[in-house]
């Protein structure tokens, strides 16, 4: 089974290629054998959604925020790696 | 015609991470409207190699090195965007 695409689909005109970037990093330096890639997709209108494939696991619109880095980690460890313990950023979620 | 994909595969060994992050970030700071994505790709044995689709820009193996950024910028630009200037880093190169 390939390992999954992580896609970061951020607005241009919000100036958050910053934000995605890190977030990128962030997640290859965490996941760095459990993703297949993550890609960086420049969009308009206030965009910023998570995709890990098909599944959504951020969307700025729905949730009316950005993703607090350790939850967003949280839910892709859930879905690729779910017995494995991210740390401290599990334990400081408790 | 959809935008062209950017894919950089960088080695997790070597420790790329970084290298091949600022890489993404600088090509959409520079194409923010030309490309449809750029993608991190997690990869071994000394990897680093630039895709624009199906067009290998940059093969460290091929060319025994990492790319001067202004180049890698000159590379892309002929292919989204062969009629734009790229300002200072044009001039800085010839």
């Amino acid at each position: 089974m390939p390992r999954p695409r992580l896609e970061i689909t951020y607005c241009t005109q919000c100036r958050w290629l910053l934000r995605a970037g890190w977030t990128a990093q962030e997640l290859l330096t965490s996941f760095p054998g459990d993703l297949g890639e993550v890609a960086l997709v420049p969009g308009v209108g206030g965009v910023f959604t998570v995709r890990l494939d098909d599944d959504v696991l951020w969307d700025r619109g729905e949730q009316g925020g950005f993703p607090e880095l350790s939850r967003l980690k949280q839910l892709v460890r859930d879905r690729v790696a779910p017995d494995r313990s991210l740390g401290h950023t599990d334990r400081a979620a408790t």
